[in-house]
């Protein structure tokens, strides 16, 4: 049953790998084309994250042994590291997550944003989410303000360099000066 | 390029979605019929290891903070328990990794065989696998020995009542009296 302590999980992207704009891309041109004053704030927080060091640099999985045992087994902790940017509208949050690559060797840090169920607004039946289970593959809409899209575009800039170099590249592919 | 110091990583499994005994459900079938001490050392294992807590019960996934920020993100660390089987031979050794269920809520503890790449036989074109990449999709051959397989059996007999049930339900349509 879902309640309204319940988030949905969203690993948001931002090209389909025909390199079209979808999720956050998509968000980002749609919302330039609405809001005439996002474009200097985005160019702020591009001056503010541009030169930071990177998260995947920054941070690292660690493996902490303590010689202690469970039966015949050893316990190992493995330490992965999360960064949150909370505090957004309508308790919106973000994070930033290390994870081993699949199928090759080294880290890549995965964006998630999480929506309160209770902002988001079920398709199928017009049915509050809260109070039921949520259908098979069942969607819903949510709604993404200029706050979380800086929220992202922070994320994005500070997650990786290759999603930094990924998402200035789609801003200037956007007419944004950066 | 694959060094001595390189481990083949193998998420081993025991049925398929048919319920047919594969990977460490075969070993456990072939093995019973051509080590008639087997049975008996099985026998020893399940006794020792049918009773005790299950790791995703004693165990569980944790997330601390502790109020650090890189830039305007929190920092938060999740903290993953590894049961680890060490000291097996030719090296060889087995993790237990509690994760996040898939599509699902809660954990589940799955069950990793590592193989010291030095041990594994190619099969394309014979040439070692140190000193060179993998090819794309290769094969390999792996021995397992008796101590791997009862390695492999505690495990699946610690990491969760799921598996627990399974194998012993194995064993004894193996005809192993357990």
């Amino acid at each position: 049953m879902i309640t309204d302590k319940d988030y949905i999980e969203w690993q948001i992207s931002y090209r389909d790998p025909n390199g079209r704009l979808i999720e956050f891309g998509e968000c980002l041109d749609k919302a330039l084309n609405n809001d005439t004053n996002l474009k200097m704030e985005i160019k702020r927080v591009v001056e503010e994250y541009r030169n930071v060091d990177t998260f995947d640099k920054k941070f690292t999985i660690q493996r902490i042994e303590d010689n202690r045992y469970y039966n015949e087994f050893k316990l190992i902790n493995e330490l992965t590291p999360i960064l949150r940017l909370d505090g957004l509208t309508d308790n919106y949050y973000i994070d930033i997550i290390l994870k081993p690559k699949q199928r090759a060797v080294g880290y890549q840090a995965m964006v998630f944003l999480y929506i309160p169920c209770e902002k988001a607004l079920p398709l199928e039946d017009g049915q509050k989410l809260i109070g039921r289970k949520a259908y098979q593959n069942e969607k819903v809409k949510v709604f993404l303000n200029s706050d979380h899209i800086l929220g992202l575009l922070k994320s994005f800039l500070l997650a990786s360099d290759t999603h930094r170099k990924d998402i200035l590249n789609i801003l200037r592919y956007l007419n944004v000066n950066v």
